[in-house]
């Protein structure tokens, strides 16, 4: 599980006063970014490879609003794995006092850039797989 | 089901040169918005009496890439409905060829302006139910 | 002079229920989109060939607020061109009672891939260059 | 003078693989709302107090692209200031190598919640003021 804190923008909240709800899939990217990169895993470097890795499915179970100026943490979780498809769940925590703000969880399949659906070269498999079973070492 | 056609705007893309996957739930929310206003229920008017509808559950698959200048229709239908809560699904369609884009759905409860759960009016219900009522009268 | 109209989003508003400032650059940019358009100057076409047109300054005086569910009417027209840049000025109204919101401006300028300043080549020129005299021609 | 730090988010690009100019209105937001912090104006306080401050100008030049998941500095400096109005300039450089990616400046107002022009209370005045002289002092 990797975690990231960031700071709620003026311009994320609407006129209810609150966090718009489509703010928090750009949060959950903000944390699958950071989760691949403890991987090694740069997006430019699969792009610049013709390989692209689009969501197929999200969702998203909102608990309590988020506030402007609040340190919000999102944690991302490797939920599934394989060559075919990247799984992964999601928390959005206020940092404060670790209230649950919101649960997601999203899917990403990789295609290249045509859209066909191809498989993770092995050399990020393993490098996503490394991190994954550090991980689960790290729980046990 | 009520259904709006937008233009998909430069902005809206993200650097894999398709729409960003958030932006259909500003979509799926543009459509909601018509649906209501169709059943004659405005959304500044519900607040104005201290009545907030906050998205409490989103999901969306997404099927085929969104691209820029593109003419979306985006279709939303009132799936159910309580003075508890409103669920609606969505379709989003690339207008040109009825190509399916994605699916999704929402649902929204009704709050106070200090997030207690309030059922809504009589009056609203009532005139959303009567939208829904001619529509399925519509498929009979 | 080309007028686009749209209704403003509910994402668009921000806490101080009033369209937040930034949406306003967006705004502009689609009456650009539709001016090139008018032009037969399509920006997927351009990109094609390699030829960006990143902005290189924009200024936004505000007037009135927007208001969520508004039909705002933008205008876009071309102020200066040359095969070096595309200058635009642009008023948001009110689609209602014409009631100016918001005034602006925005410079482009031709790149290539690389960021290198390029022209723009000659048929692409002729084109933008025929619906500005046939603008002018208009007012005489 | 205040910086903000902050990674360049995969959504805050668009199709031609660099940041949409439109975000670094966002970006000066940050830095603007941190200014403020800094000198005890927390902006929830304004307006439970019925004051807001809307934009009434902004302008940017764009001198380079921001990329995805760059680390951006934005400094925030507070060029004009009284009761009536608040302005600032600000630079957007890319951390790693202190290039400068933009140049703007923004003017804010006073306003009741019905926007009407108001001055800002002294108490918040002083506290603004009182940062500013402490900067003045820290470069004589």
């Amino acid at each position: 599980m990797i975690a990231v804190r960031d700071k709620v923008r003026f311009v994320e909240t609407d006129l209810m006063g609150v966090v718009h709800h489509s703010n928090y899939l750009r949060w959950f990217e903000m944390a699958r970014v950071e989760y691949l990169r403890a991987a090694n895993v740069l997006l430019p470097e699969l792009i610049a490879q013709g390989i692209v890795f689009p969501i197929v499915e999200v969702q998203c179970k909102y608990r309590q609003s988020a506030h402007f100026d609040e340190i919000i943490r999102v944690e991302a979780t490797l939920s599934e794995f394989s060559r075919a498809k990247l799984c992964f769940s999601y928390r959005v925590l206020r940092d404060a006092d670790d209230v649950l703000l919101a649960e997601g969880a999203t899917q990403n399949v990789f295609t290249n850039m045509d859209g066909r659906i191809i498989r993770l070269p092995q050399l990020y498999y393993d490098r996503i797989n490394a991190l994954r079973q550090a991980e689960d070492g790290g729980v046990a």
